[in-house]
């Protein structure tokens, strides 16, 4: 499917780790919308992942990020804005990471230097990336974020641990900066709420597997794929959702407004 | 436990059906925390229930009223007025019927005629009964009024069918009307959304069972009982909660905010 | 700007009045996009309107249709398989009448038989609309339906009156059916709150200007006008947006999420 | 009014600075209800505040705890039980503290230290708390945790910066914990959601006369007061709300759940 959405329009994208990734897809789809990418990651992702391969399949250059730095985050602007010529019209922010789940400690128990990490890289990075927009002016008129986030935000998924935490100061800076960023330059800033995704940083967690499980049988659609969030996120980047802004949008195939389904009830009376 | 939180209070009571009723436990909680109390219910109830058992026992008139008649709300209120000589301070509003539930019609097959009436006598008689009461001024000055929903009108539960969308419709009629009453007067209105309780209008619902257990295993606290909601109320009657109006509260042991427990993940495993 | 976005789909359109209607710019939009449109209004409004005018421009058949009648349902349904030759890709409902608010009564004062008329044409009407859909399987995998709504579904606005309990009421029927039809076959159904709009059908609103211009103060982006909002249903008719459903989206420039301006505030301190 | 509710109940409370507090109305409050309070400040609140004072008032023990380090809540703990002999019942959390608005900095311009020093001592200190109580089993079954929280954490208040981002963090560590605690010993945690409150807290913040007469027009009832705010938290501390969890309450007057009042619409159009 390809029907130049994104043609003329230029962005970066953060998080493409390997082909599974959703920031990955995304940057595939964009490119065949007829955008032009810039693409970043952090330095260990840049070692591990296989974004070389990516970059040279969507010809995008690559500009190493740690994004609770705040000199690699004005680096990184300073890149793009020369790079295009100007500013971008959208920015794709999908990165989490929590020390205490990989470390294996309880909601319960975590560990606050490591809490304060995962704040910074997993949520306060998307105001680090847009107060450094804003004060290059490197996003222009009508421009789109979206951040991507999971319905934990909203309810409690125990295995989710402190990211549940992270995920919902990430949407309020979005609607907060999404605010202000509007009032200043008509760019628009959302979160998408995404079903759980089979993607080498999701399949970390505990419990990962029961719960994508439950959520498929949850969700009246099924679980929306990297794919189809992929597309999604190429509409939100369109001047078809020019007006769409400081919104948490969940891309889950109802599962967030599904109280039950009559196969859940079913194993429940067996 | 009685702490005298109603005193020299007076409150219609409605949907009192038998000692499992919401209703019926509320009024005894209101009766024991020193309020006065006029019980109604709608004909067929009355016939069916042993209301006047629980009138003798809290020592409350009871009033027959049709709430999808405008004269039978209108003569209710009269009573009411004439009885307690004056206003009354808190009305409780218990009152649901479907008649598509009760035929086994499927949500995608309604009969459109049953729904009307489903819609009138759910939701549209909370309308009815307080637009009545401000006609008459028939509340007194930061009364407080009180609905039962449930979380189907945020949420979907198949077997909840139509009455979902009379719960959103009864919120909706709370809300609005929550605004004017508290302008005019600094009356409140909220909706309780209680855990699914075996009354007996409950057992009614198709699957109840496997429901009901799944509602106990999604909460942390387990589900809320008729009691628990009882006091619940009591507490919204009071004059410790002055300024809560236009809510939906979830009184449910914390399901309406729980995503998945560790429990449901382990059944969705085997 | 037209990207191909619905080539080979078709669609039923409700509610296209006169040239300001959301209606209206949306079956432009469709057909520039490369759909295939069926229109359909009230009989009133067809007397009304310029339907005819849209019609010839777009190229599409005109089924006069009373949402409130099952057998115009039915026949409309019908109508439609056989002029496609099958089922449809999406339906806009754009549907919404007050007869309390034409009469100028008051919330607090409402006729109970307009108020069943009121929520049956714009609430009840979408689920008549689905459900004989549904049994005449006369809508295609993936399909997309969309209803439009208003923020006073969540919040109250006055002078809405009880269009604000119908919208609830759309809103939930929009969430229920999703479910059904997603578990059915995988068509996805959501609501779209759109900014205050200078329609034919809003401006009968009493206070509507100063709304809309409070409205305007209030959206970080402006009001998203009645153009905006046809590019934005065609991005959820089309495939790009496939795992969205049961969702209510705010397409309002930001309104719905904002609670006070700078500009708002410096009145207030005047 | 007092009506013993809280008879036998043992709490901490955090956050009484003068006699304008939430938390000092709160901790007398709960005195008149029979409860036995310990109260605690930050080193610097204890300087400038009369928490001596009312310490004698309640004839309650002052502990000094900093809440940003572990090694502080721990001893606050260790001494609340050995004070009571026991766990605790309740307990509220009434802090917040932003350096970035202190400094007069704008929120897409805050500095990332301050930033980072606001959600910890804001936010995350009611996990700190949590975690430790839980640690040492320093709750009693049953008990109830508050802490207070305001509307920006949904919708946004330019000037409430990045407090509003604070606030939500803090709302999800209440949820949270909230199922964690109620899964292990029926502990609820509940955010209560206060109007504008002319505290000297709150004085700081820039535009907040405005502001506060804009949630006085705009909320049917009024601003609530901190003697209501206090009244209410009394009735969450009690056994009447034993399933009231994992929620976010607002207590507000109806501010949150109103869109407009006829009032401000006036102020528009002239």
């Amino acid at each position: 499917m390809s029907n130049n959405l994104l043609k003329g329009k230029k962005g970066i994208i953060f998080g493409a780790l390997d082909e599974k990734s959703i920031a990955w897809k995304t940057a595939i789809r964009c490119h065949e919308e007829g955008a032009e990418i810039l693409l970043t990651n952090a330095p260990v992702a840049m070692r591990m992942g296989e974004i070389k391969k990516l970059a040279e399949m969507i010809n995008a250059p690559v500009v190493t990020c740690d994004v609770s730095s705040n000199e690699d985050v004005q680096n990184l602007i300073s890149k793009a804005k020369e790079h295009f010529g100007g500013g971008v019209d959208f920015i794709l922010h999908s990165i989490g990471m929590s020390l205490n789940v990989r470390k294996g400690r309880h909601y319960t128990n975590i560990d606050y230097g490591f809490n304060a990490k995962t704040l910074d890289i997993s949520a306060t990075s998307l105001h680090r990336v847009l107060a450094t927009a804003m004060r290059e002016d490197a996003i222009n008129e009508w421009g789109s974020v979206v951040a991507l986030t999971y319905i934990a935000a909203q309810r409690v998924f125990p295995d989710y641990n402190e990211m549940a935490d992270a995920k919902s100061l990430l949407e309020s800076i979005s609607r907060s900066f999404g605010y202000h960023y509007g009032v200043k330059k008509h760019v628009r800033v959302n979160t998408i709420s995404q079903s759980p995704t089979r993607t080498t940083a999701g399949s970390g967690v505990k419990g990962f597997d029961g719960f994508i499980n439950y959520a498929e049988k949850m969700s009246p659609l099924g679980n929306a794929s990297a794919d189809d969030c992929a597309n999604y996120i190429v509409s939100l980047f369109s001047d078809y959702t020019k007006f769409v802004t400081m919104q948490n949008l969940f891309h889950d195939g109802g599962f967030s407004f599904t109280g039950v389904t009559q196969g859940v009830i079913e194993m429940m009376e067996q």
